[in-house]
């Protein structure tokens, strides 16, 4: 296993030889296609950790593809398909080397949410409407890509998708409670699905149970438990350490389904297994889709399209930088939309990146897409000669894996640490928990998304504005309020601390006018523009508004520190025409100096309104 | 008339002695009800000034208010009850003294094509529904105002209000060929309206259109024709000519009348005339508004409080200001809804502020309130006794009123003004007057609401970020794309100009991270925080996770000149602790001196790695 810890202790090697790096001006093909770009330039050093790597993460995915397939309400096969083409598809034109596609837990939800709603799971139906789903999630990525608007993404925001995980994480978990139980639990809401579990507790399968709880005890012990601080303690490096997480889940499936099948649990205790699995590779077939079903379909698809890109992006930059490598939002846009179409393709479900898979992945040695490509053909083996020996993999053993896998997504100390930091943010975390939990996960991201926006606009539309003063004897201006500072009575400084735009542009005006309402001796005003990093039409209208109502009040306008931008646009729109090239300055400093000039020459008594300053 | 001109040439008495100080610790009564504030200091000096202003208000607001109701298609009397409680309502709760409420020409077009899409004009349905609408506007400011969320109207940009205003100025043009052609002009959207009176063109009645152009030519004459270039040639003052503009008004309502009603042209030439007015002040009844109509008339209602109240507080405190006076938008809104509130009562219809006659009362010299309660005892004393007067009045003529007034709205210049400073803008302007014109007015001014939003939210989210050097021998970083600047090999320095917040966090890592990903012998990074107004937790989450890609690169980030509240938020979050505080500089000079010193502690070889800097 030196292969695995070369690297090791300090990942030197791998920081000071780029493997893949993205910046040397490729060539347009190869820019759409990554794999032409990596592949040419194959270190031979590299192949052993891939080989490794691949067939560590198929061994993972084996598993786990199964779990979250019955947790999307569809056949183990519908997760085993979903790793083949989408993931070599994803070699070909993903620029992460390490992110590992495949099920997803969160998408596997969304799609038992969405399209439950539409067709009972099990039904010819769903699994039809399912495919056509996937092949929308495909489109629309595909076309956020190539219109470059992957930025569309980053207004989810950290709060919203915190709020969303750990909702949706609860929810997985009482989806799972079917199965861990071993009956029918009724309902679709987590509050029905709690209420029936909990009347009919007396119909619990002891047996089933019983797996279920061994599975995630074993799961757990392997996750976090005392077999890590075990390993610690024997001096196994950390990275040996973080692969046990993948032979977690074959272990499990080993136990359960060898212990099931000698005892043939499923006939004398009445346990639940996977069943028969067809043997043999997807066979290809278009997906159809009807317009009258990619209506009904659009929210799901939005929001697996949602979820999946952001989670997969954060995974793939956070992996990349380790590697001191870039990823190309908009490409892997592109490269995930691709990966489902594939996966629609092979009557599949849609795919996404996954968190914990992909760390393995990485930590086996994952240096490009090779390690994806081996992944999917050990997919591709399972599929064609191992599926029998699932026939006793007790269901159980894999809603163990689901509950575990999901379990961290809850995270409530994210929701404390917001409280504590910003109030906005965790009221944000707050309502898309609730509404995801209550109501629905595409209504509960699209509260997040929509509340963040507005308490963002709220807060941008009302800037601070501070008044500030001189520091005697320096060039410095600082809050009145919070320091010693020299003032005058005929000059105020206002310092605004936002762009201007049309949201805040009438705010600004008022509590200037406000202030200048307040003190009858005002004549002059100094607006400090050193944070004001653009201004808008609105802004603009504005300012002249308020250069003519303080013109009429007898109070003149100056600007202080406005940035280059700022000016020409200022410029453009005849303000600086108005208001005098004289009135804008270019420090705080050079402002109250060419006023001190000007109210010395004109009068000696104060306050005195003179002629020239009234206008 | 002397009174009107006293305060000329310059302005100063009102100036210098403000008759109506707003800011002067109101008790929490006064505040909410402001006639308790100026009455008591009331001074005689103002009152001339006030009965003139009333006078003349209320002599431009005759005409003007059947004008408006035929418009809205309502009966003339409506026009006429709405100036009267509601007049003396916002007289006692308004904070302005200038602005004249009453019906407007706006909020009348959004009443037809609202409740017209209901209900059919001249129906008692339709009455109705206007009165309950009414009552809805006024409960909708009215909670607006007491939530203290007026704030929430600014968020209608200029380019909007101007692309909305301009489209819906043709729409109301439109809407009165038929009373100035004379015959029944089908249809409800523009160009269906435009294709049947092109179609019968021929069955126009030659009396109507005579009796409109003239009116049309008289009124445009007194507003911006000949008659002001004469009236300025022959020394009158500005003032009293801007006061013709409501004497035109009745001029044109006393011809048409008159002519009509000598040559009985209603029954020998078929000109339609407005006919018989209930006699008597309007009796009050509570009106009824049932859930679903409140449902089907909801967008109405706001599209009428939106640019109601947009308008109205951009008139009054326009005025305000030329008198030194502040007006409370959160009490505007609290009045206006009062107002519309008595509307409703009166049987009346939705009012407003309006811009032609706000700035008649102000130039006719209205200081207080005063001025609107003598305009409303004047339309008590109209509706009583005077009434049958108008029973000859041609609609052609209150058609004409409308016309004129709404020309001014129609503003291209302002389009392509906003062309020339920035295209976001046009394109806001462009989608709204489309919308406008081509669907209706609510989807109107939601779509540009809407888009100017998200045009807003796009340019944050893709802040600018520059690289900046030092210019030699000074203290000074500027860009370096545009200026001559000494760098150095191993430290880059990057000015973020934008607030940060979870739209840009993303963006600003993913440009961090291309430039250090670009440069191979970078080892420090300086962020110039001078720009950065706010950031949250997103924000705060993506520089933890650019702290560590760096340090994974083997890069140390710094940040320089932070301003308090950021570096406050950081430290709370615990990012000063994880970055350094060493790492924090107060200046771009200061950070750079720190850099210096350490590289040149740790190794005279440059470029290379030394072990500290590494981590």
């Amino acid at each position: 296993m030196s292969v695995l810890t070369q690297d090791a202790p300090d990942g030197e090697s791998a920081i000071a030889q780029p493997a893949r790096q993205i910046h040397i001006k490729p060539s347009r093909l190869q820019r759409y296609i990554p794999l032409l770009r990596w592949l040419p330039a194959y270190r031979r050093a590299d192949l052993p950790q891939d080989l490794i790597a691949g067939v560590i993460t198929a061994i993972m995915l084996v598993p786990q593809s199964m779990a979250y397939a019955q947790l999307a309400g569809l056949p183990p096969q519908v997760g085993l398909y979903a790793t083949i083409l989408p993931i070599a598809v994803y070699a070909l034109l993903g620029t992460s080397g390490q992110l590992s596609v495949g099920p997803a837990a969160i998408t596997s939800l969304a799609v038992l949410a969405g399209v439950g709603a539409l067709a009972a799971p099990g039904t010819p139906r769903y699994l039809e409407l399912v495919v056509a789903l996937t092949f929308m999630v495909g489109i629309i990525k595909v076309v956020l890509g190539i219109l470059r608007l992957g930025m569309a993404l980053n207004f989810v925001s950290a709060p919203v998708l915190s709020g969303f995980m750990s909702a949706a994480a609860i929810v997985i978990m009482v989806s799972q409670l079917k199965h861990l139980l071993g009956f029918n639990v009724a309902g679709k809401a987590v509050h029905e699905q709690l209420y029936a579990a909990a009347a009919h507790i007396g119909e619990t399968n002891p047996a089933t149970l019983a797996i279920a709880l061994v599975s995630i005890l074993i799961l757990l012990m392997f996750k976090r438990g005392s077999l890590q601080t075990l390993l610690e303690k024997l001096g196994v490096p950390p990275r040996l350490r973080t692969l046990t997480s993948s032979l977690s889940l074959f272990v499990v499936l080993v136990l359960g389904t060898a212990l099931t099948a000698m005892l043939r649990l499923d006939v004398s205790l009445g346990v639940k297994t996977v069943g028969e699995i067809p043997t043999g590779l997807p066979s290809l077939a278009s997906p159809s889709l009807s317009l009258a079903d990619a209506g009904v379909l659009a929210p799901t698809a939005m929001t697996i399209v949602f979820i999946g890109v952001v989670e997969s992006v954060s995974i793939a930059r956070a992996l990349a930088s380790k590697h001191r490598q870039r990823i190309d939002p908009d490409q892997e846009l592109i490269a995930l939309g691709a990966a489902n179409l594939a996966a629609s393709l092979s009557a599949a479900y849609p795919v996404a990146g996954g968190l914990a898979r992909s760390m393995v992945n990485n930590e086996a040695g994952a240096r490009t897409g090779l390690a994806s490509l081996v992944t999917a053909t050990m997919m591709s083996a399972t599929l064609a000669f191992l599926t029998p020996l699932f026939y006793y993999l007790p269901q159980a053993v894999l809603a163990s894996i689901v509950v575990v896998a999901v379990s961290g997504l809850f995270d409530l100390s994210e929701a404390r640490r917001l409280y504590r930091l910003q109030r906005s943010d965790f009221l944000t975390w707050l309502a898309t928990f609730i509404v995801t939990l209550g109501v629905n996960i595409e209504a509960g991201i699209l509260t997040g998304v929509v509340l963040s926006l507005l308490l963002f606009l709220w807060r941008t539309s009302r800037p601070r504005v501070v008044e500030i003063g001189r520091i005697p004897g320096t060039h410095i201006f600082l809050n009145v309020d919070h320091h010693d500072t020299e003032t005058r009575e005929s000059v105020v400084a206002l310092r605004v601390d936002e762009s201007l735009y049309f949201a805040n542009a009438r705010y600004l005006e008022d509590r200037v006018l406000e202030v200048v309402a307040a003190r009858a001796t005002v004549r002059h005003l100094v607006l400090n523009c050193s944070a004001i990093n653009s201004v808008d039409t609105t802004a603009i209208e504005a300012l002249h508004a308020l250069r003519e109502e303080l013109r009429d009040a007898g109070v003149e306008l100056h600007l202080a520190s406005p940035k280059r931008w700022v000016l020409t646009r200022l410029e453009q729109a005849g303000f600086i025409a108005a208001v005098g090239p004289d009135h804008i300055h270019r420090s705080m400093d050079e402002a109250f100096r060419a006023i001190e000039a000007r109210l010395t020459i004109s009068s000696g008594q104060f306050p005195h309104r003179t002629k020239d300053m009234a206008i």
